[in-house]
């Protein structure tokens, strides 16, 4: 599926378009006007959300959510003016650091 | 950066390629080896980091614990035999569905 | 405060009673009909709420949050048939263990 | 079970002992000394690990989650000089107000 590799930047320019919209046309407006503490419970919310069906439900509910999670880390990141990109480039580099000795970079 | 479009499928495909590795050769394949709950908590922690890092950290710290939290997302997604791109059809399909009205196709 | 000692072993056993209860006269019976899963989500989704509470939020909100989240402990422990003193003993032998030792007894 | 009643309030008060202890002599005092950042994503961590155990654990495996929750909970309300007894006084307040209704004093 090709036309999907930019389907997050896709996503991404559209949270970016509705941050300023009026809280009640668009959810990333509403997340974005309640504030930081919001928009970062959300994302812990959904990843609490991300493990219970990874443990204890079906597959689609597994894809479900994580596609909020997604959504919401990208609503996240906007609100903190950090793109994508940044974060895609931090995981390049990792993978160039650490070659095939992957467990030693990622050791802690 | 349009060649970073790539990142995450690249790190999709690094990942299940490690994942059978022997546990003492690669950190994915030290995670498979422990089991479902262990990349599930995984993610869970590297999500809480996330939000602490949004809400007391510094910009390059966010930016660390989202990679960790993408890089988990995958680790356990590829153990659930669940394709990235699974996930990005599920985006892609609320924006098709949602349209301009992304806020009623969200609300729960 | 001495009378609130036994505040939460009095709510174990308000929830104890109520575990069976039709679902639409009470949210402990809801919550146990709806299952372990949704018992689990919701203890970790209180803790994201405390988590957030404690960096941003203020004193208030996070006596509210603490409560909601050991609300939300004993709910998940009953269901699971664990009684609060049992985890309380957990404790108590810990301490008893470490003595003054307390770091050692507790670094993993 | 009638002594383990005090258990917390005793581990509440040597947590409040130990906070000013040196911190290569205590844990509490190393939590308190890394700031209130790593105490509120120790919690989140605990929290998670709690979950995991209620899903994909034993007995024991949950009853040790859940006295690690406590016990970083206490940490956590103690570095914001919240007494465990205004928690317990908030879950009295809300029996109180709710008495057999407890739904709808819960419902949000």
């Amino acid at each position: 599926m090709p036309l999907r590799m930019d389907t997050l930047h896709r996503l991404e320019d559209t949270i970016n378009q509705r941050r300023k919209a009026a809280p009640d046309e668009s959810y990333v407006a509403q997340l974005n006007a309640r504030g930081l503490p919001v928009m970062a419970r959300k994302l812990g919310e959904e990843a609490v959300e991300t493990v219970t069906a990874a443990l204890a439900g079906d597959r689609q509910e597994l894809v479900g959510e994580a596609a909020d999670l997604l959504f919401h880390l990208l609503v996240l990141l906007g609100a903190k003016d950090i793109a994508l990109a940044d974060v895609l480039a931090e995981l390049d580099r990792r993978e160039g650091t650490s070659g095939l000795d992957e467990k030693a970079a990622r050791s802690r």
